[in-house]
């Protein structure tokens, strides 16, 4: 994709002071120089975006990641943080001028803590070996991302992360207690507590979802959940998707917060079970899974509600399944539905953007019409409970000029979310990808507060500059602000 | 009780410019100048601190609220936001240099959307007002403060405020989608929508709890959940404190979520069976309120697994409430407890904290050391499920000196909830309060960032000043932060 900021590499005789002032305070192991070291780092998973850093960092102390933040500070050189290198909107595509610091080598589980219900773990620590840690305690960590083998729970941090189980147990900033973070002034801070609340402002909240533009996480307390004994998995499909979409309101207007409630439209349907081989009805407009967890007395009864209203909301079909073994298949279908669609095209681009979810008949519509007006085919994959869409964009990149075709259809499906009074995210972060739909989904006050709040945690700009939140002048190009006599107001928060 | 921060109160010359300013943009009978008119609000609810205004807003529309911030910012005048002035931490008491804004006349419910399950508030609207209101459709408003009658939406959103039912339902934060606030230059902001996440920095989580420093909010959009059809308590009493405290810990441990989950002391116990008459058993050495709800089933068989682990931890007795007259019973003595409390004693002083659960034992032990040093008598009541203790110190302030020995007591209260991880407040605030215990929560370089982050929101100071987050001097003296060779760190954020 074209990445349209372009930044200069870092001047070589700044790269070679930086390397002597940071040589000394860290491991020769741990500090990238050559080019086919840096080479792995030059992308995260939004791959089609790729520069090379100037430099790799991969400190294993809290006192290291102090020391180069002060460094880069005195230097002016910009920062950008990276987890697992998983993230799906560019948030961690590095600086050609800056240093990236990686924190893969923070990968201790510090304590797991039973009796309190919580664990203790530094940031490059897996989002999966938490639940694996704590299982024999019968607990897990509740956020579940697609990606929760390979992401590490900074980044979870950094991103907000969700996942299936979200509309039940909450987001990443639901699930975690305190972190602390090392500032760009190389200030270790503490945030949080191991109580619902805390005294001053909630910098705890700020810092989920900030994509490493306020400071760097160096640890983090999680909640852990004691493990549902039971969970069950319905399958419902529809001839019509308003009716899905109308039934799924009804279970949540019913009172019943699933613990996974997924749908999909015919073409994620069809890519699916052809490549799944998992059952799904191919006639199906669309389908949903709904899955139910906790004691096998609650189980049943929420799953005789839930069928009732599958039944009254006029499915055509309905299966709950059996064992174990048929609920693996059923969502088998589900989490394979990206490499699934994959194979029917090329190239597809992964969307992410949340409607109210009496707005999905209309946001399909509108979507078959911009699908038609750009002559690329959508499929459909949506955390129906929270709202959250997944249209995966069939493209080939090879033909001239389809690419910029994805790109400017994905901003307006985006736009389309705001219209209808949604967001242009729902777990992947803004980044470098939707930074232009910020302009959209934000007015030039509410960006300049942001840009004021940046500042008072980094004042010169360095931690990951140019992704997030976009410069007023940026919204100005794009045409999404209103610029009177040719001046942006605060020009001063431009640096950002 | 002693204001230990004196303010000068605002010129004569200041206050007649600031009358002829508001004059053209208010109604009469929206500003108050007369001290007749000012007296009401010299205080909140804690009521020991007083002071009167130099004058008083009470706008009806935005536009208003907006016209008055930015004449006060001109001014350099103080500005103290005010809701239903009920809240416990002296939050909203005034300046005498400045002007107190209250939102009574915010007062009308813009929208109950029943559909999506949300309502739309302004933030003078009381807290029970919105559940009476969503009634009709099935619907209720979770957060429950006590003075759930009497407070209203926008204060609940300043102090971030809980209730009984937090443990299993949240803090106002878990139940606010998005808010509209007006900033000290005037200007309105959109926060928040209605989704589980926004893109941007989440400047929704930081409104709540920021005590009237950053914004003022003139709008509320609040989630709205299905009312539980079932709801049914248990009591359980136990000889020992400690054996109470482990049950509740094995409560939560067991993956039950109680409703609500309070816990009261033998003083407390005798105090509310006195008062309210509702059965308690007066030999018992603490007490716990088991409340659950849900679908019928749930509830009975989460009842038999709580029954099951109230027997194995050694209660002398319990008891389920047999109807919802013998329920509204058994939580009349604890919604009592205060004034019960308040009739063996002179005067009482409530205190708000929180500590891990498993630290409840030792931290009533040292309480009740701190007791018997100081001569003053304490009773406790315990939001036992999330650790927040709300100790009621009993003391006579005719008592020469008694009053400064319980502000000294609840101070080391305070700072014993620190010492065992947890934090200064639970529900109530900082305020004016507990202002100096903010310098034992937390280190000079958390307090410098909130400070710089005040800034973003308030570069003059002007939102609220004095309370929730100390300056650095104010820590120094109260002996809470080494000062080196005399220089506190950077100075620049004293004003403040």
């Amino acid at each position: 994709m074209s990445l349209d900021n372009h930044v200069d590499p870092m001047e070589p005789a700044l790269r070679q002071r930086l390397v002597t002032a940071l040589t000394p305070i860290l491991p020769a192991h741990c500090l990238l120089t050559e080019d086919s070291q840096l080479r792995p780092y030059e992308s995260d998973g939004l791959a089609v975006y790729r520069r090379c850093p100037a430099l790799v960092v991969l400190p294993e102390t809290t006192e290291q990641v102090q020391a180069i933040m002060r460094i880069c500070r005195d230097m002016d050189v910009p920062v950008v943080a990276r987890g697992a290198g998983t993230g799906l909107s560019g948030g961690a595509l590095p600086r050609p001028d800056g240093v990236t610091l990686g924190l893969g080598k923070f990968n201790q589980i510090i304590q797991m803590d039973a009796d309190n219900t919580v664990a203790v773990v530094q940031p490059g620590v897996r989002n999966l070996a938490i639940s694996e840690a704590a299982a024999k305690h019968g607990l897990y960590y509740a956020p579940d991302p697609s990606s929760q083998i390979a992401c590490s729970i900074g980044g979870n941090v950094a991103e907000n992360a969700g996942g299936v189980h979200c509309l039940k147990y909450g987001l990443t900033v639901h699930n975690v207690l305190q972190v602390k973070v090392v500032t760009i002034d190389g200030e270790l801070l503490t945030i949080g507590a191991r109580s619902l609340d805390t005294p001053g402002y909630d910098l705890l909240a700020l810092m989920h979802g900030s994509e490493g533009l306020l400071a760097v996480v160096v640890e983090v307390t999680v909640k852990l959940l004691p493990s549902p004994p039971v969970a069950k998995v319905l399958l419902a499909a529809f001839d019509d998707v308003q009716k899905a979409g109308d039934t799924v309101a009804e279970i949540i207007a019913a009172g019943v917060i699933p613990a996974g409630l997924e749908m999909m439209d015919s073409a994620a349907i069809i890519a699916a079970e052809a490549f799944a081989k998992c059952g799904y009805p191919l006639d199906a407009a669309a389908l949903f899974l709904c899955e139910l967890d906790g004691s096998a007395e609650e189980v049943e009864e929420e799953m005789a509600q839930v069928i009732a209203l599958v039944e009254a909301g006029g499915a055509t079909t309905h299966r709950v399944a059996a064992d174990d073994i048929e609920r693996a298949k059923l969502w088998k279908g589900r989490k394979s539905a990206f490499p699934a669609v994959g194979r029917l095209s090329p190239d597809y681009y992964c969307m992410d953007g949340t409607i109210p979810r009496s707005k999905l008949a209309y946001v399909l519509s509108k979507m078959g019409e911009l699908s038609r007006h750009y002559g690329l085919e959508i499929a459909n994959v949506f955390h129906a409970g929270d709202g959250n869409l997944h249209p995966l964009i069939l493209f080939d990149a090879d033909v001239e000029g389809q690419l910029a075709q994805t790109e400017e259809m994905g901003g307006k499906i985006l736009e389309l979310c705001v219209e209808v009074g949604g967001t242009i995210t729902g777990e992947h972060g803004v980044g470098m990808e939707k930074i232009n739909q910020m302009c959209v989904q934000f007015g030039p006050d509410e960006i300049t507060q942001f840009h004021a709040l940046k500042g008072a945690f980094d004042p010169k700009g360095l931690l990951n500059p140019g992704k997030a939140i976009p410069t007023l002048q940026r919204c100005a190009e794009f045409g999404a602000l209103h610029v009177h006599k040719g001046e942006l107001p605060h020009p001063e928060l431009e640096r950002f």
